[in-house]
Formats: structure tokens, sequence, C-alpha cells
């Protein structure tokens, strides 16, 4: 753990201690790259940066949730959603090898990384990360919205960013619109319109049989 | 405005360009880099990061809040509390030149990001922004006690971080001790031990004549 490297001083109970321990073991999300690109600058965003632009847009996009949400608890939700990457990595939505096994490994990480908490916080982390896995709730649903929408407009910003990935066609991309339509009709339209018009523009390819990596070996 | 670099499509309604516009714009937060040292990583934490991070601890620690807050408005509160310096920069606490003029450039930024929004958001944004500024809630004083906290624990981790800075010595940084004082007694205690621990290893100088900033020169 990264406390290890200059533990608490003596005076400090035990119950901070821990949530202290693990306030400094998740400043490591900020070192977990996405594959998304940064519009602001030619690198990659981070999971930290990521997470913290959901919040700011579950903030002011909340009038167009399909159903009523409370902004607080979606907040909370988008907050924690991705800290299992600490562990267990980002994979890339676009990149077939990189999802397979991602469950199993995300609840390894969460096992092992909710746990430095004090019961009470392990057992309510674990549960806002369930949630939103799960997507069953209003709140929920919408954060995974942001989650779609977020990086779909930083690939609009750089010019079609991990639109151009290999995996990236039509149809994947239109799978990921989806994901935005089910927290919100009035965003999701939005948002394909940000598809259709990356289409026209060839940076997002059609999908075909001479380009199905099914038929390239 | 970043958006400008690929404007929207059409049949985007007007909110809503605006709203995706600023969500945007402030892609620019990750960009802002501050004094703090990561303790993940050998560099420079930036803005989006340390919101994030702060929306964390406010979610883990609020029971320490010497007044009770509501957990969701704190987590609003410091999402959008470094917004401004998009424009108007970091200014480092210990660097007695970068503070000089901080208030009116942050308020001259504030004015001109917040309008990009619909004037209904564009209200929300610089209240928000504006309670946090004046510290006047016991939910601006937590999330400012929140944003002295953070920083003093990179600093730990790191052996000393910006307590290494020229105008850091022990009168200032129990100046932003006295900050997480202001929001909770308790967590204000603990940075307490950090800094009296700090000083013990060498990590933050004694005030002293020799070393006032005025007798250097």
């Amino acid at each position: 753990m990264l406390i290890d490297r200059n533990p608490l001083p003596d005076g400090i109970d035990e119950r901070l201690r821990r949530q202290l321990s693990f306030i400094a073991e998740v400043d490591q999300l900020k070192t977990v790259l996405r594959a998304s690109p940064l519009a602001a600058a030619e690198r990659r965003e981070n999971d930290a940066e990521h997470s913290w632009h959901l919040a700011l847009m579950v903030l002011l996009l909340a009038e167009y949730a399909d159903e009523p949400i409370d902004v607080g608890h979606t907040m909370r939700l988008v907050i924690v959603h991705d800290l299992v990457e600490i562990h267990a990595g980002d994979s890339p939505v676009f990149d077939p090898a990189a999802v397979v096994g991602q469950r199993e490994r995300e609840e390894a990480a969460a096992d092992r990384l909710f746990t430095l908490l004090p019961d009470d916080q392990a057992t309510h982390l674990r549960a806002l990360w369930d949630e939103f896995e799960a997507g069953a709730t209003p709140e929920a649903r919408f954060g995974k919205a942001m989650d779609r929408l977020e990086p779909m407009l930083l690939n609009w910003l750089t010019g079609g960013g991990t639109w151009h990935m290999p995996g990236a066609t039509e149809s994947t991309v239109r799978a990921r619109e989806s994901g935005v339509v089910a927290g919100s009709t009035s965003l999701g339209a939005a948002t394909g319109r940000l598809v259709d018009e990356g289409i026209r523009r060839g940076w997002i390819r059609p999908d075909g049989p001479d380009l199905e990596p099914s038929s390239g070996g």
C-alpha cells in the first residue's frame, strides 16, 4: 500500500487511520489510463479525471434523465465507479481481448480494495459499485449514460478518438450509444447525431463482411 | 473555445448545445497543474484529479464534520470549486507572488466561464463557487477542510512535497492546518499530527528571523 511508504504517525485512531490509508491508496486512480484522448491536451485521459468529469456532467445534465434522479446519489456512483480499475486496469471497450475476464478481475479487485476501509464503509462503497454495475436504478442508468457520453464527446472533439480503434465500427459504436439512450432519450438522440456525423466524416467505419474481425483471420 | 474545433452537428437544441460546449470547455481543468506531487506517480497533480479526490474524501470523511452537512451538496461544491482556474491558473499557497491579485483574477474567470452555460445554470454554478469561496456554510467549511487536508496527505506520502517550497515554514503550514480545523476539529487534530511529525523529520522548516523572506533580501 502507498501508505506503507510513510506510515501515519501515532495519535490517529484506528478508524481514521484506515480511512486515510484508503484515501492515500486510491491516489493510484490518477495513473490508470483510459483509451480516450483528452480534448485539451495531447495525451490520454486517466480514470480520476474521467470520474470528475462525469460528476460535473451529472450536475449539469440531470434534467435530461428519463426518470427523476437523486443528483447527489448519482454523483456518489460516478465518483466510485472506476475505483476497482486501480487493481483490474481499464478495459477499452473496442478491444475484444481487454474485456475477456473483465467482470471477474473487477470483482476480485473490489474485494481487495474496499476491505481496506472500516467495515461499514467497505459495505457502502461496494454497494455503490454494485449498483452502478447492475444499472438497475434510475441513478445507475443515468450515471452509465454519462460514462458513455463523455468519451463520445471527447472522440468528437478530437476527430474520432477511440472510434479509430480496430474494434470500433458503426455497430459497436451504436452499442455504446444505446447506453446513453438507456438513461436519457434526449441525450441519446444528441449522441446519435454525433455518431451519424462521425460516420459521414469517415471517423467511424461502417460494418461490412470485409471488416469483421472473424474474417480478418 | 474547445468546441470550435469541431462545432456540434445540427439537430441539438440550443440549451443542450450550450451545456455540451461548457462540458467540452472544462476538459481544460485536466491540464491545470497544482504544486502538489502525486503519491502514486512522479508528477504533479492536476485540478481535475484533485477535485475527484476531494469528492471521494467528502463521501468517506463526512462523519467528522463539526456540524451536520449535506454530503451531496458538499460534493457539488468541491466538483465545481476549482473550475475558474481554467482561466485564472492555480495559485500555489506557499508562493507569495502567485496569490497577489488571485481573487480578482478568479472573479474575472468566473464571469467569463460560467456565462457559457444557460442562465439558470450559470447562476447555480456561480452560487456554488461563491459559497465555497466564502466558507460561510458548514458544507463550504468542510469542503475547504478537504481542500487543505488532501495536499497535506500527499505531502506526507511524498516526504514533504510542497512543504519544501521556499515560502513554507511552520507558521504558513500551520495556517493551512487551521483550515482543516475550521471544518473538523478531529481531522484538524490528525492533520496537526502530520505537521508535528513533518517538523520533527525536517520536512517543514521552523520559523525564525534568519529564514524569513524579508531578511533574505
